[in-house]
């Protein structure tokens, strides 16, 4: 004990599990951004051939997983541990993909922090002794999302400028105690941090001071300045989000610099594919690891990455009931070297 | 590696943990029934002083892990994490009552199998050498459920004769890497498992059979049997459930026993308090095992208790969709004796 604890939120992992591979399936929109050459599989049919937006988002990371399994080298029955959740009221995007896996399930709900928690919890289960094995994984539908926490779409409601677009899309991670990395090192787990914004149509602004609290978190812990890291990917703050925490980080003197970007600015071409601030979601986050941050990973371009993947943990109700949202973030340190 | 590893679903712990204290926090029904000396807040106002059942939920939840922390001798912030999750949309009741700790949150849904899924996850987070101390939680509401789940209390929906009662209730849980007891020895992770039952008033009868399949893995990969536990309480099967489960051995030539209970049969005095099945929700099972269960180990009455919380992953919509409900149960094992 105490070897693995650096400072009050982050552990450091003893032996990193290694991301044995990622996979992303997403849809038509996510398709035509410029990430298109990192996604696994594009969907141009939104259903994904079910009756239903909910069943299409459970079809899509059933199939995530699939693939991913299939990309480790693996039968899925051969993982130990799913960490997966979605923003699905009680999470039945995930408990619908994975009710026929027979693997040993937890489920999670961390709103769009949702791959970072469960890359998190699978991480620390193997560094643990728990598993050889694990896999960490979400999703978000931009059909099911909007008619559930927005309008139906057939209302053809008016976005406003803040607003970012839901992505259509799942990733899924296969972790091994053993491998050629990327290795997880790091892990920086969230508090919950409520800046009091109210507005639901402007999430950055809700999560970007969490973003803020967990990176400033992961540098005091680890004696790490942001220039220490190849890439910073938030997920998904958008641009307005991404505006507010380098200036969080700028009013301490600090310059997060060119290398720090955002998950939901990098998915679409934003003015090209009209998507105001950005795109969000906890498929935003989840296939952008799983494709080109896993990708710029191996091919050495951004050999250690900071992917700290933030979350509103609000509800329809809770804005309707005047409360403010309370914004979450985890920070996951990613190494091709495995001493971190 | 491979030392804690017993079997398909189990682990058993290195450290095992110890249960520094445990806090429940009910409303005035729960305060009426048999359990009622063990509860250590009775709430005679269903608000909790709010102004919404959804904020008395959260307020009720924020109360318990205060008592909890209170009872454990320890300040909050002393507490390196926090799993939590409830069944409102989005797991607002946690969130909000859990967002000005500062404490390291990790977010959960795993229905009315919370209690058993948190307590693992702080567990394994402390037997993995992460943390000294993790708090485990949940809650549930009856009439933010009543509204969430079925129809708004005013309408005065008849209620049909398998349907449960959601207990209005909270339990939290502060677990030390080191203590006298009550110790967390094996945690087996339950699979989603989906019988068919489509039923959403029948909700005992759609869980059981995750039930038996995460008890019998825990017996196989244990080598116990039921007769090693002084207690086997599931929860909240309710009255059909806990038919169908001890039938379903039965089947298999084994006799559960009289040591098999439920929280559902439990907490409310079935007939004087018109409960129809008995209780439900995840207060249910966290409620019953902070109070009752707790005191029944440190007592000696019960030294060594199987805790297997179920959970039906459900929601209204997948409900209209015509979708069948997965269910899920994590068990515990809890011993006075750390060796287990």
């Amino acid at each position: 004990m105490g070897i693995k604890r650096m400072g009050q939120q982050t552990i450091r992992l003893e032996n990193p599990p290694s991301i044995a591979a990622g996979a992303c399936v997403v849809g038509k929109k996510e398709g035509q951004g410029p990430l298109r050459d990192w996604f696994d599989y594009i969907s141009e049919d939104s259903y994904f051939g079910e009756q239903s937006w909910e069943k299409a988002e459970s079809t899509m990371l059933s199939r995530c997983f699939a693939l991913a399994c299939d990309k480790a080298k693996l039968p899925p029955s051969d993982v130990q541990y799913i960490f997966s959740g979605d923003l699905l009221n009680q999470c039945t995007g995930s408990a619908f993909a994975l009710r026929d896996s027979n693997i040993p399930f937890f489920g999670l709900y961390g709103a769009c922090s949702t791959m970072a928690e469960s890359l998190s919890l699978a991480a620390m289960t193997i560094d643990g002794g728990f598993a050889d094995i694990a896999g960490a994984m979400t999703c978000s539908h931009f059909c099911s999302a909007e008619r559930q926490f927005r309008l139906p779409l057939e209302y053809g409601g008016q976005r406003t400028p803040t607003a970012q677009w839901t992505v259509t899309g799942a990733g899924a991670l296969i972790l091994r105690s053993e491998g050629p990395g990327p290795y997880v090192t790091h892990v920086t787990t969230g508090r919950i941090v409520d800046a009091g914004v109210t507005d639901a149509a402007n999430m950055g602004a809700a999560m970007a001071p969490a973003a803020y609290e967990t990176l400033k978190a992961h540098f005091e812990d680890t004696a790490r300045k942001p220039s220490d890291y190849d890439a910073i990917v938030t997920g998904d703050l958008g641009r307005i989000g991404h505006e507010i925490l380098c200036d969080l980080f700028r009013n301490d003197g600090v310059d997060l610099g060119p290398a720090c970007t955002d998950c939901g600015l990098l998915i679409y071409a934003q003015r090209a594919q009209d998507v105001h601030a950005g795109g969000s979601g906890c498929g935003c986050a989840a296939s952008v690891l799983a494709g080109h941050i896993l990708r710029q990973l191996t091919e050495g371009i951004w050999p250690r990455v900071l992917f700290a993947a933030t979350g509103a943990l609000m509800s329809p109700t809770s804005s309707l009931q005047g409360e403010s949202i309370p914004g979450i973030c985890h920070a996951v340190a990613l190494d091709m070297n495995r001493k971190g």
